[in-house]
C-alpha cells in the first residue's frame, strides 16, 4: 500500500474529522487560536492539529506563529562527495513536504522481494494529525569552509560575509559539544512527538551523509511571533516576547528579519535569513530567592501583568522617560531598557523555548532558556543586541553555554525545488 | 492580594471560562477526552485542562488516566533533622493542593515591611489551567536506613521488606548518579509546563532540607492507565500498553498494584504502592535499520494495527495457541509472550513516557523510554517480568541506564492529613 498523498489520518481509512476538527475550530489559518492578550493562555498550542503550508517566499518556522514546541538538531556532514550531501537535501526536501502535511515520512511495510522491506518511516507519529510542523533548515559557516580553510564542497565563495563565528562575550561558558554544526534543522510543532518524529526521521534518511553534533528539546515556547497569539511566560516567570517582532509587521521584518536583494550572499541567499542559537543557563535557585521587587527592575516590566514598569497594561507603551521619584521607572540596567530597540538601535525576531535538562549533580535544575533569533545579519542583529546587554541586571541570573549561527535560505517553492537549490545549484 | 483560594486563572480578575471551557468540554472526569480504540489520537492531552482531585484514598497519578507530559524528580534529603523534614512534607503537601488546584504555589507580590518578599511562587504558571496535574510522593529505601545501616530520621524499623534496591539484570548499565534517592515526585501534566513548575515549587519548598539528585522530563506518555484512553505509540514506533491493567479493573488493581492490609508495611503503606523507575535507552538508529518483518517478531504485534500477529486489531485477545505456517504466531521471544501476564505470572501498570535527550556525542539521538511501573510488591511485579524477559528479542534494542525504587504512601485524605503522615506518626 502505497501512502503518497495520504495524510497520516487517512492512511489508517479514518474520517479525522471528530474531535481533532473541534479542537481546531478556533485556530484560524495555522494561528494558535488564543487570542486577546491578557486572557489566559489555556491550552497550549497543541489544540492547533493543522498543517502550515511547507512552500513559500520564506521558510516555515520564522515567522509562522511560535509553535509551542521545538526539537532542534545541528548535524555535521560526514561525506566528502558534493553529490552525496544533494541527495540527501533533495530526500529531506521531499519528506519535510509529507511530514509538514501530516503525513508519514514514506512507505511503511513496503514488499521487497517478498519480504516487508526497512520502513520509511518509524512509526511514533502513525495516528497523529500535522500538529503545525515546520522545518526550517540552516547552513553552518564549516560547510563552507572548515577551520582549517578547506573547501569542502566548493562553497567556499558562496559564504556570505555575515555567516560567521560568533565573537566572545563576557561571562560566557560556551561548551563546543553543544555548540556549532554543518547543517541544522528547527522542528516546531505544537505536539511534541511530531517534531520529534521529523528530527528523527532526517537523521534516518541523512546515514552515512551527515550525522547529529547535538540536539536540544525545548518544551514551551518563549516568545510570540503573531500578535494574534497571547505572551507566554518564561522560567523567571515572566511573560516574555511582548515587544517581539511580529509577522503583522512585515516592513519590520524586511528591515531586520529578511536577506534582501543587495545584501552579501543574496544570489542564493534572499528571501531567507540567519538564525542564531544560544543555550542560556538560568540560574534558577538564585532567581528564586530574589525579592518581587528585585525581580521586576532587574526585568524592567512587572511580575504578574507583565506591564513595563511605571505603566498598568502589558502592551503600554515602553516609555523610558517615565520617572517614580525622581528615577527612571524602567532601570537603565534593566533587560527591557538594554535589549529594546529604542537603546540597542536594532530588532531581532525571538524564537526560544524553555529547556529543563534533568539536574546538575550539584542539586540544582539544569534548566533555562534556549535562545533562538532570526536576523537579516547577526552583526547587526543578536551581536548588537548582546554587545548592549553587558551591564544587563540580568546578567547575575543568566549563562550562555552553547552557540551557533546558520544561514536560512529563502523558501522552497515550486514541486521540484529543494533545500538548498539556489546554494548547490 | 492573597491568593488562597483562587484559582490561577482567576487571580487575574478573568472569567476563565472561554476557551478552556470548550476544549475540555469533552473530557470527562479527568479523563483524556479521546475516546474509541483505532481513532486517531488527535491532540494529545493537552486538551485536558481540568484539575484532578489531589485526594483521595490512593495517591492520585498512578491510576488517573496518564497525563501527556512528565517531570520526574529523586531528591536526596540533606538535613538529619526529622522535623525539618516532616515540616517540608506538610509544605509540600499545601502547595500540591494548590498547584495540583490550578492556583499558585503562594502568594506572588506579598509585602513585608513595605517592601515586595520574595515570591512564594516562580510565575511560570500564573496563566494556566490545572492541566490535570497530578504529583504523586514516595519514599527510597535509603530514607529509612543509608547504605551504611544509619538510622536517619527513627524509620529504620518502618522500612517494609519489599521496599529493597532492586537486584542487578543481565546487559544493564546501571548510571549510580540518575538512579536511587530518598523522595520522589512524579509530576504529570497534560502541559509541560505546569509540570516543570510544580516540581520548581517543591524544591524551591524544600531548599536546606532536599537537594535534587536527579530528574527526567518525559514527553509523550507511552501507556493507557485507562480504557477510555487510546493507545500512544512509543519511540519502536508501536502502540504500548494497550493489554496494561487499567483504571476500570479494580479488582486487578487490588491484586497486582494496592499494597493491602496484610502485607509488609501496612500500618502506614496500605492503600499505597510501589513505583519502579527505569530508564531505557533505545538503540533508536539500529531499529531503524531493521525490516519491518524484525520488528514486528520482535513485538508480537503489527506495527500499524497494534494487533497481536496472527490477529487482526488491537484489542482482538493475545492467544499464543495461533500458528502461522506451524510456528507461534507470536514468537515465543517476543517481547509480547515474555511480558504478558500469561506468561510472567503477573501483572504491573505501567505509565511510562518517551525522552529525548538531546544526543550522544556519537552522532546518535539519546532517546528512549522513562519507563515507570507501579506495583503490590516490586518482587512479584516488575522484578518478576524483568526476569522473565532476560531471553526478549527487544533486548538487542535497549539497554537501562537508571534505577529507582520507591514507596508511594495511600492518598491524603482530610484537609489536616499530608505526604507521608502514616509513616512519620
Amino acid at each position: 500500500m502505497s501512502a503518497e498523498g495520504l495524510s497520516r489520518r487517512r492512511f489508517f481509512g479514518l474520517a479525522g474529522a471528530g474531535t481533532a476538527g473541534v479542537i481546531a475550530a478556533g485556530a484560524a489559518g495555522g494561528a494558535i487560536g488564543r487570542a486577546t492578550a491578557g486572557e489566559p493562555l489555556a491550552p497550549p498550542a497543541s489544540t492547533a492539529t493543522d498543517a502550515v503550508p511547507f512552500t513559500g517566499e520564506h521558510q516555515a518556522g520564522i515567522v509562522t506563529p511560535a509553535q509551542d514546541r521545538l526539537h532542534f538538531v545541528a548535524l555535521d556532514v560526514i561525506t566528502d562527495d558534493r553529490a552525496e550531501l544533494v541527495e540527501m537535501l533533495q530526500a529531506w526536501t521531499a519528506a519535510a513536504r509529507r511530514m509538514t502535511a501530516g503525513q508519514d515520512a514514506g512507505e511503511v511495510g513496503a514488499v521487497e522481494g517478498g519480504q516487508y522491506a526497512v520502513p520509511d518511516d518509524t512509526g511514533e507519529a502513525l495516528d497523529l494529525p500535522a500538529s503545525g510542523l515546520t522545518l526550517t533548515i540552516g547552513f553552518g559557516p564549516t560547510l563552507f569552509t572548515t577551520a582549517d580553510g578547506v573547501d569542502r564542497f566548493g562553497l567556499a565563495d558562496r559564504r556570505p560575509g555575515p555567516l560567521a563565528e560568533l565573537p566572545a562575550f563576557p561571562g560566557e561558558a560556551i561548551d563546543p559539544a553543544i555548540s556549532g554544526g554543518d547543517l541544522c534543522v528547527q522542528a516546531c510543532a505544537n505536539d511534541p512527538q511530531v517534531a520529534v518524529h521529523a528530527v528523527r526521521n532526517l537523521v534516518r534518511l541523512g546515514a552515512g551523509v551527515v550525522s547529529v553534533r547535538w540536539s536540544q528539546l525545548g518544551f514551551g515556547r518563549t516568545s510570540s511571533t503573531s500578535s494574534a497569539q497571547a505572551t507566554p511566560r518564561n522560567l523567571f516567570g515572566f511573560k516574555d516576547g511582548t515587544d517581539n517582532l511580529k509577522a503583522e509587521a512585515p516592513k519590520a521584518l524586511d528591515q531586520f528579519v529578511w536577506v534582501a536583494d543587495d545584501d552579501p550572499g543574496a544570489d542564493w541567499l534572499a528571501g531567507g535569513s540567519y538564525v542564531v542559537t544560544r543555550k542560556i543557563r538560568m540560574r534558577i535557585e538564585q532567581w528564586d530567592t530574589a525579592t518581587l521587587a528585585d525581580q521586576e527592575q532587574t526585568i524592567g516590566r512587572t511580575k504578574k501583568a507583565g506591564a513595563p514598569l511605571g505603566q498598568a497594561a502589558e502592551f503600554d507603551p515602553v516609555d523610558f522617560a517615565v520617572q517614580v521619584d525622581g528615577q527612571p521607572a524602567i532601570p537603565v540596567r534593566s533587560h527591557v531598557a538594554l535589549a529594546h530597540p529604542t537603546n540597542s538601535g536594532t530588532a531581532i525576531l525571538r524564537r526560544g523555548y524553555s529547556f529543563v535538562d534533568g539536574s546538575d549533580g550539584l542539586g540544582r535544575l539544569d534548566a533555562g532558556l534556549f535562545f533562538i533569533a532570526y536576523q537579516r545579519d547577526p552583526e547587526t542583529g543578536f551581536v548588537q543586541v548582546q554587545r548592549n546587554l553587558r551591564t544587563d541586571a540580568m546578567n547575575e541570573y543568566v549563562q550562555h553555554t552553547s552557540s551557533a549561527v546558520f544561514a536560512c535560505p529563502p523558501g522552497v517553492t515550486g514541486p521540484d525545488d529543494w533545500w538548498g537549490r539556489t546554494l548547490f545549484s
